[in-house]
């Protein structure tokens, strides 16, 4: 199993990439997956507003920069918030068997998915990712309100 | 509601996708978003072998043609084949009231969570949607275990 020391250093990956979105003007959400011993495979950012595509959370653009291959089953994917239906249900169809989540008091995704999988869940609660949705919420409401759906 | 003749007129724009992508090399899914009236306002298929991109399943290829918008609620999604995890919670995510499954006799996504979600489901039972993942099944058995991450 990955340390805890290592999954703050993976987290903190994910956070690097949520932090270049919002310095992009898109939303502020990042993703890594990493090996057991934190080796990065790929990042990704939200990029919707960046590339007008509805579907490119960070989880998604994150597999999609990963590429096909068929070692799902040894990585560890990590999120800055809570995954939605969509992230989650990829996370179950790519058969990745942890993932480490940032926070989820701003928004709960889909994680009950992730449990009834067999998937390990571990959240977190880093104040720099719940700081990021708090930033994300105040200033740019909107694009909150579109990104989970309503 | 959308007309039984309708819905038939929907499938057949996904099954065209799925053919084009079987021409192209690629797998045989399609996908076809339109309005209640049978208008098409985004189409889409597999693109996985074409991109390299191993999220990119022919709905959710199809939702991001469809851009951003926020009439999600009014839209039918049809796929050739029942949708995977990540693709039916993309249409949780998204509000996609209306799911038309070609057929799900070759593969069972996951459509329980559209149903859990209040989304109706149509399968049409279409036997064109079966033989083209019969052509995948035999011709390419290994891309095919990829698609539903074996």
């Amino acid at each position: 199993m990955m340390t805890p020391e290592t999954m703050n250093q993976v987290l903190e990956a994910a956070i690097d990439q949520a932090r270049k979105s919002w310095s992009e003007g898109g939303i502020p959400i990042g993703s890594a997956l990493a090996r057991e011993d934190g080796t990065i495979v790929a990042v990704g950012h939200n990029m919707r507003v960046q590339s007008g595509d509805p579907t490119a959370h960070a989880e998604i653009v994150c597999l999609r920069n990963a590429g096909r291959r068929r070692d799902w089953n040894d990585l560890y994917l990590a999120t800055t918030l809570s995954p939605c239906q969509m992230c989650s249900g990829s996370a179950c169809l790519f058969g990745v068997k942890h993932v480490i989540i940032g926070e989820h008091e701003t928004y709960l995704g889909a994680e009950h998915w992730l449990e009834e999988h067999g998937i390990t869940v571990d959240v977190l609660d880093d104040p720099r990712c719940v700081e990021l949705m708090r930033m994300l919420q105040t200033e740019k409401p909107d694009l909150w309100a579109e990104d989970i759906g309503e």
